[in-house]
């Protein structure tokens, strides 16, 4: 059920909020046992809030789409009196004392928070098999991973738990997840939703975002979460945007460019035909599809590589001696951050900031740039490496490899599912120019609607 | 002479743009040899430029206060056409194919340029005993440096070569030079002015600005070179405001804030007393006196070392280790920039943030800040050492330690000078809140009116 059914059916008197926030909980208790899609639920709260929100629309306040929509937050969030871990030992008790800025738009919306989802630990990797509370594991096939690092938020949306829940992206750990469980992820552009109490991994590359059924579900988040905050030091000034797409959203008039480099290099060949096909549909809705030359992705990752690192080190030096507190994958990462110069940030930065030209220039010319989200299906649990196209690559860059560029750029990003019936969830990336998630939303809405 | 009396004589028909450029010229003849305040002299251009102007003038075509003024630039500013040395065994054979846009603005306000000054090499120091140019010398005393890194500026300003000169800082280099020949020099708010076609030192940290006899030269200068350039990423949108001083500024109802924590601490008895007689004067002039605590100096100086030591070594990377190419004292400073942190320079951009807005707030209850600019008089050529207050300091730590802080929080701020007659020169360091170079040229021109 979508946010927008559910929405619909509220109002109509075919349900109530008690009565899909019962349904979500149902469903949490009876999948979350194996796929560990939640940390902590928050089930009394969470039912006292939908007993209100009912209460509040039989007295005729409507606080709009997201009203009495169950909904969960990736456990990096904080939330205040609840738990917020951040998949990881160092706060495995911390309750903090303040709503994040997410949090508090979300609920203000009407939103319902059920609880808190897993992650990698410290939002730091991608396959969600955390030390330190468990495997996440993905409901199109368990054995395998849901892709992260909001790997709960996309385990959870993706089984029914919740109808949508928040995530945050540093280096594709929204589209990752929306990819491997076939949803819509939207990583926004750079300072539009706020980050103000959500612990940080990459202070220049972190963007929360939404993950959603499609699009249009995603857009009903996006546009409670949207706007300045003054408490984050990146908010953007740019107040909020209209992000809902038009019932039938059309392509005409749109020019989406297609990468001649890089993004099509190395595919599975499932990935291949499911992306291609998705471009040729957006081309028989009108858009018309222009060949570009794309910035080299072999730079863009390395710029991401190098500010990540040396961000997320940063973060973390006070504890990283405390190496029993990490897994293994985490603490590599972190002592490897530390090797990181700053001559090599200072110019890792510089080579951002040409990229990102680069990729003003490409959007003077096209609407939206289209690239698979990621290269395979979603890792089995414990597969450290995958082959392709004869090559064997560490799951982690790969899955990284087409996604991690973009919060380079600080562009915005929507991942939706693209694959055929019956097969394992894969993504098409719609990327576009800064503060236009109102396009990428309509691209992509179109495409579901088509699909 | 100072620009406006010039502009008054052009327009009066008691000089013309030829005659100020053919003595400006003699006097270069005269005292360059001894202050080595220039590296290149463009004689023939400048003369050729001058007659254009006095052509122009003639016709009728006036293009303000700048029409036919000698100026200079500090050598590591790009001139079409002429060399660009930067100071440096790197640069000493450059040609620059274009200028840099405040050579360009300044030109098209029609100042003449009569070339180039010496600067300590590469900009990163402040004695200006230039291994590759020689030392520079300090017109009030030819034994002690100008100050730096634009003491070439300096010294060809306060000796009549030119009427004002372009400086840049990154610690403290057009205000040091300015303090310690007894000038005008401000340091504009970071972005106003642009940088393209600037040989970079730090990038987050440079500023270009004019170094002139007085507040309202230096004023006349800012107001042609303020302002947007797209060519500059650090460029600020905000236009160019309206800077100059009315003739008889008056410092009523303006709050000027009087450190009571680090700008005192250590200070040379001549400094201390000129600059508490000149803040007392401001007090005369209707100023009210607010005893204030400012932002650590210590961490502000911490940051300032770390961020412009990776800075500066993410540009001379590529060269560090042609070693001989290079001043025993920059080559320091280049090989300990190679071993700041990535993480390290990361957090120290994280408290630069923090102790920005500790200025924005202390600023909410004042509307100038009075320091002074340098701890000592200007440093004998060939002197380590300065004991103040019965400390030995490193005479360029003990030089910058009151104004490099300033670069971190990219705040405007001008030196004027404050020395009684017959001293050695001593600057008053005038802060104010972002973009708000006006004030602060009005306090300057109260306060030399008054003197």
């Amino acid at each position: 059920m979508t946010i927008v059914e559910a929405a619909r059916a509220l109002r109509s008197g075919e349900t109530t909020c008690l009565a899909l926030t019962k349904r979500c909980l149902a469903r949490i208790e009876e999948f979350n046992p194996v796929l560990n899609a939640f940390i902590t639920v928050t089930a009394d709260t969470a039912l006292a809030r939908a007993g209100e929100l009912d209460a509040e629309l039989a007295r005729g306040i409507d606080r709009g789409p997201l009203h009495g929509i169950p909904i969960a937050h990736k456990d990096l969030i904080r939330t205040r009196g609840v738990h917020t871990t951040c998949g990881s030992a160092l706060f495995a008790h911390d309750i903090p004392g303040e709503d994040a800025a997410v949090v508090e738009r979300l609920e203000s919306a009407g939103a319902v928070s059920l609880g808190k989802t897993g992650l990698h630990e410290l939002a730091y990797g991608i396959t969600c098999e955390n030390p330190h509370f468990g495997p996440i594991r993905n409901p199109a096939d368990r054995h395998r991973s849901p892709g992260g690092s909001s790997g709960g938020s996309g385990a959870a949306v993706a089984s029914g738990m919740v109808l949508a829940a928040t995530g945050t992206d540093t280096g594709g750990s929204i589209r990752i997840p929306a990819a491997f469980c076939g949803l819509a992820g939207l990583k926004p552009t750079f300072g539009l939703v706020s980050c103000y109490g959500i612990q940080p991994l990459g202070y220049s590359l972190d963007h929360p975002g939404p993950i959603a059924l499609n699009s249009r579900d995603a857009a009903l988040l996006l546009q409670a979460l949207a706007g300045p905050d003054a408490r984050d030091a990146a908010s953007s000034f740019r107040p909020a945007g209209a992000y809902l797409p038009p019932d039938k959203p059309s392509l005409k008039g749109l020019r989406a460019g297609i990468p001649e480099n890089g993004y099509f290099d190395r595919l599975t060949p499932e990935v291949e035909s499911a992306v291609r096909s998705a471009i040729a549909r957006a081309g028989q809705l009108g858009a018309t599809l222009v060949p570009v030359r794309v910035p080299s992705l072999e730079e863009l990752n390395a710029v991401s590589r190098v500010v990540l690192y040396a961000e997320a080190s940063a973060v973390y030096r006070p504890h990283i001696a405390k190496t029993h507190l990490f897994g293994a994958d985490v603490l590599t990462l972190l002592q490897q951050g530390l090797h990181v110069s700053g001559p090599d940030y200072v110019n890792a930065q510089r080579l951002r900031r040409l990229l990102a030209q680069q990729f003003q220039t490409l959007f003077q010319d096209i609407d939206v740039l289209l690239t698979p989200t990621a290269p395979a299906f979603a890792p089995l649990i414990g597969q450290r490496e995958v082959v392709i196209a004869g090559q064997a690559l560490d799951v982690r860059l790969a899955a990284t490899s087409l996604v991690r560029g973009i919060n380079v750029t600080g562009l915005p990003a929507l991942s939706i599912p693209v694959h055929p019936r019956g097969s394992l969830p894969i993504g098409l990336q719609i990327v576009g120019p800064p503060f236009r998630e109102d396009r990428l939303i309509r691209f992509g809405a179109a495409l579901e609607n088509a699909a």
